[in-house]
């Protein structure tokens, strides 16, 4: 006799509130459905009404300072949010980088008048911001970044190749990494300035990448040609600016995460409701071990990925360091929800391969989340160094 | 300093005429390329052109004995051409189904007359077959088919469906697995039995079905009402089809298996030139053990499984039981596989999620492998019940 | 550069009395050293002084309730206790025996009676506790428990047979699973009962089994021949032993959880210390990413298996459902600690398989967690029909 | 329905000769039992009225060409005897040494006098090799090599230190490997001699290191303190020894890979009977697919990795290029009959780890395996290198 079914255990933590924001979410994923998702996919549309509505039910100022329009809460919430979309198998990446990234890092590195002048926008959707920082021969060595923001008066003169760069088709602003003097071997960690750059500057032009991966957000490699940013678009720093992207990138791991342990469940869900209703032999083929024991492994690690990736972002909120458990969070995210989607598929038999039971487009989006934004490869060498004391392998 | 590429252990053992038929093989993918295989992909076209000419070398003739127009070869030769186009990226399963399964069936169980009859333009391309057993309630369990020939004068009266039928829509004749009379759960394996039915007779209609997997045959819905197939067109003894139908399940294994090991090698091959070739630190990423001892295992994978499936053909060839060799064979070719996909992609980065380099779509096609036509579930089935003696699990 | 070693990611929520816990057994293991274990282990003896000093310690009246004598604490400082003890090599199974499933189970299903009767003793380490459940044929089968408790004027007379019970040689009373009443097919939770047994009571004698586990606890084949036990000596309502047990067995499953995760560490620091110190080629094997990933990993999933663990706790002295945290928690700590033994022995070579390295012992001990008490299928059993609403599957 | 269990694949391939060889080597082990190994373990002893026996059998003298007393046969028919003995449960490492290594170095390398000199006695019995290669700083890299060989008047004089030398104390003669030039970057292959020492030589001693291996033979450091070697013990050429060596370091590899495969069967078989046998709820645990998958899954892997090896004894007998075999034959096998015995094990439940069960004492012998006499790694390195091309890792 089966007992109903447990929602996860990181669950029993929730305030009234976070509880409420995931009511609000589950009720506006009736209208923005998986079906929608697919069509805005085939479409290359990005499903803007949806964007409003989240500004409209607070989602976007989540992590926006109250004084400047936000909701004043943290990765905690925004994190709940992306996992409640995922979880209807609608996750949005664009949350990972607006007010995800954006958001926090002009919060918290920006001056007065930038969060003035970017933060309300944000919060209310009115205005995007997209991130750029991969370059076509840097992959995650951060060091070769080669896009150059030249001082002239009044500003920089930016010019370089970006790739990979989501949503810039639908963005105001750029969150821009580039390199303000060259690297210097002995400080690698200078030399590198954050800027915010306006998406319809004069120099900027874009060419679509064809990506194979199904989501409603497009990917863009992105020229700069000798683009003029003005100098109050600068944050924080000249030459720091690796240290306010930092801190931008454990919020990234942590909705990451979110991602994939939402849509991880929501795939999950469908191998067990398929292998519960399938019967080829004697019974449901639930029954059987090979399906049920997989199944079972897929979820238990999905509940060990939520609770370290929850734990992460209290950390963050809490201005502690969570570096440690935002790694580890992605990496066992991204890993369980793999597991699950390739069980259900295999559930599934040759069903699973047809667009009518919409399975192989979940592997594109997940697999995806093990390669970017941080490679499995790049979080275990994290890992090895900073939580062993390992020396540097690469 | 690195020594030349080793070929593949199983090499060692061709035979000069082995070779040639490889080369000419090879030769002819310098045509039919990967960018084609795609372009009828897209266009759901089968390369009929590529057909014909595989009709010319002689390798559609393969298995068909040479009183009947063929080669008087066997599954050796036949896994041969599929692991060469595999390994240029361009298998074609209509190969496994056409002279593999087909051919082999009708050689071994049809009488002189059907022989004549079919054996000489299947080996000459002029006509094809396709295979129809699976159903969608019953999955890999062939004691639940329901589709019924009703005797009659003369011949049979057929209705049923059949799904995932590989290339109806470009083949001859079906090679149709149906129920002569109900399931007698005393004799489970009678009452089954084989009919060749004419693809274009009244009564057949079909529905594509919308697969999702990278291949250039479209895969159909079947429906069989009232079909007429004369008394001449039952291959062996009624109500024991089964038999002629296990001598053809050993060749289909032998022969997905050498589609896989070949794809992997294609794509293993990819990940390892892109290795070699990309820098993001210092030297190329090749260098690193996280990317080539995943590659390296691959490898080892793939030579496991190809020798085995090498050895399958050849027991097969011989008359002796192929069974454990095949199963195993094909089990491990799939895993291999898949394997050497997923290092090759993650050694791409974010690359390999892009069209351009063309990996995504070998996925759906290795990973359907690991499901169809016989699941790595009922593969460890068999060998559990067949090699180890265990009881039945399901 | 390597940065100093973060502590685990579970810690950061611990508070000033549990820190001061911990560090008071991190002194006792200055004495009680893995020297000492591995000589206890070899001559068969029990560590009594130790247990006497976890005694005065409080320790072992951690889950003892303040007015038996005991410190009103929880499974959450027992499993810190016990965690930090395996952390240095050392752990003691009977912590989880004694005043985890005894003096829990006799504070929450005890009469007033019998807690001043057993409670004091426990806490001060003047008596212990073992437990008798595992019967040869019945496995992880409660419902096949053959030991009957026959009722007789003042008491029961129990026979039958009791295996792998572990440290009734240093025991004064072991609680026993028995059968009050023959099975009953319709309600299968009835019909065991819990009682307290004299183990040395009239009618038991036992003999040794030669578990190859390095511990330092001894198992034994316990054989009960018609031996009297007094009414006053059952726990709870006769026939009902099931739920009291139930009770004890989520602390079971996270103390053996604490103890997988701490020798996990523990094993997991010699292996890196080891690859620090190794050099073969140029530098350190410790800079291979054949090495240090899969120890990244492995530290990862201690990680993730302590805050599911630390979780499970929490929720069970809280008195909400700990079943699926401590569920996962068992069969995650089993896995990573096995992971982390595993590439710490390949990083020692052959120096691994020497005594002098004392790697091979922690095998044994962590294997066996995998197993027992309670299966990695049982647990996977556990979570498909309890998580995910699928049907039995045995 | 079960069908009878069916014999390795690979076997089908024997000629008469060999299905003889496994015959009489298995009517040896009905005397050399499980329980006759385990007591020589036990004891320290070395089992030689049953290596004198093989000498009988002509097994010591496999290797040996006719003209010095031996079979002249090869690899080939010296792994079955071994695979043999390891399906019995008792493998006997020295046979990896001293036919395998030691007589085929010696036939290959060796003087017509050395032949005449070593060779006979090999081949009956009367005289043994064992091979000293590793030093406690050298591991697998053989540049490392500090044992010096002085040249002096008639001889050499060799001072250095071995360690891991497989049963030193029962043999006559040791394969030494040492420097008689030093290290020079540019001809890194060069500089090393191989020599054979007497074992009773003055200037040797030896310390026994405590191996917690299961095995039949002892490991010993061994210390050469100005031991002299007659010039007419050089085997080969001055300088070049590397290269005789490697000719034997193929066999040993193939040899190893017969003791995991058939130990690997043996431990295997223990599991599918326990499982057959064994029953806690409806039916025998070996209808449950969490058993019978992995137990079939370990099987595949085993055939697999037994073709392999047999393939690459037959390229070594044929002098054809045998590395690439050899060296993933030894992966597989290692790590198919790790698999076959974990699943094994946890199919005893508790019991596995009793001595009466005899299970984890296979444990110790089948793990060394992945990690000498070359480990999994650098078998990684090597195909990464030699058969994919890629840059060295390390």
């Amino acid at each position: 006799m089966t007992e109903p079914r447990v929602s996860s255990i990181g669950d029993l933590d929730l305030s009234a509130e976070q509880k409420q924001l995931i009511a609000s979410v589950e009720r506006l994923t009736r209208r923005f459905t998986r079906a929608e998702f697919l069509r805005c996919h085939r479409e290359g549309r990005f499903p803007e009404e949806i964007w409003q509505e989240l500004g409209r039910l607070g989602v976007l100022g989540i992590t926006v300072p109250e004084a400047y329009g936000g909701a004043g809460l943290g990765i905690q919430e925004l994190a709940l949010v992306e996992e409640t979309l995922a979880r209807a198998g609608v996750p949005i990446v664009l949350l990972v980088v607006s007010p995800g990234l954006g958001a926090i890092v002009v919060s918290r590195h920006g001056s007065e008048e930038q969060k003035r002048r970017w933060l309300p926008g944000t919060a209310t959707g009115a205005t995007k911001f997209c991130f750029a920082i991969t370059e076509p021969d840097a992959g995650t060595n951060t060091f070769r970044i080669r896009t150059m923001a030249r001082k002239v008066p009044g500003g920089y003169r930016v010019s370089g190749q970006k790739t990979f760069i989501t949503g810039i088709d639908v963005s105001d602003h750029m969150l821009l990494v580039a390199r303000t003097s060259p690297l210097d071997l002995a400080h690698r960690t200078r030399g590198l300035s954050l800027l915010v750059v306006d998406t319809k500057a004069p120099g900027i032009s874009r060419t679509r990448i064809d990506t194979q991966v199904c989501k409603v957000e497009t990917q863009w490699a992105v020229f700069l040609d000798d683009v003029f940013v003005p100098e109050g678009d600068l944050i924080g720093e000249e030459g720091r600016g690796i240290r306010a992207l930092f801190d931008g990138l454990n919020p990234e791991r942590i909705l990451v995460a979110s991602m994939c342990v939402g849509l991880g469940e929501y795939v999950l869900d469908k191998g067990v409701e398929y292998a519960k209703g399938r019967q080829v032999f004697d019974g449901p083929i639930a029954a059987y071990q090979a399906i049920q024991h997989p199944m079972a492994l897929a979820k238990a690690h999905l509940e060990l990925a939520l609770l370290m990736n929850r734990r992460a972002a209290r950390l963050f909120d809490g201005g502690e360091a969570a570096g440690p458990a935002a790694n580890i969070a992605k990496l066992a995210a991204a890993d369980a929800a793999l597991e699950a989607f390739d069980i259900s598929l295999q559930a599934h038999g040759g069903n699973g391969f047809t667009s009518d039971y919409d399975l192989l487009d979940i592997y594109s989006f997940l697999r995806l989340q093990r390669t970017a934004p941080v490679s499995r490869e790049m979080i275990l060498n994290y890992i090895g160094e900073h939580l062993l004391g390992m020396p540097k392998s690469y």
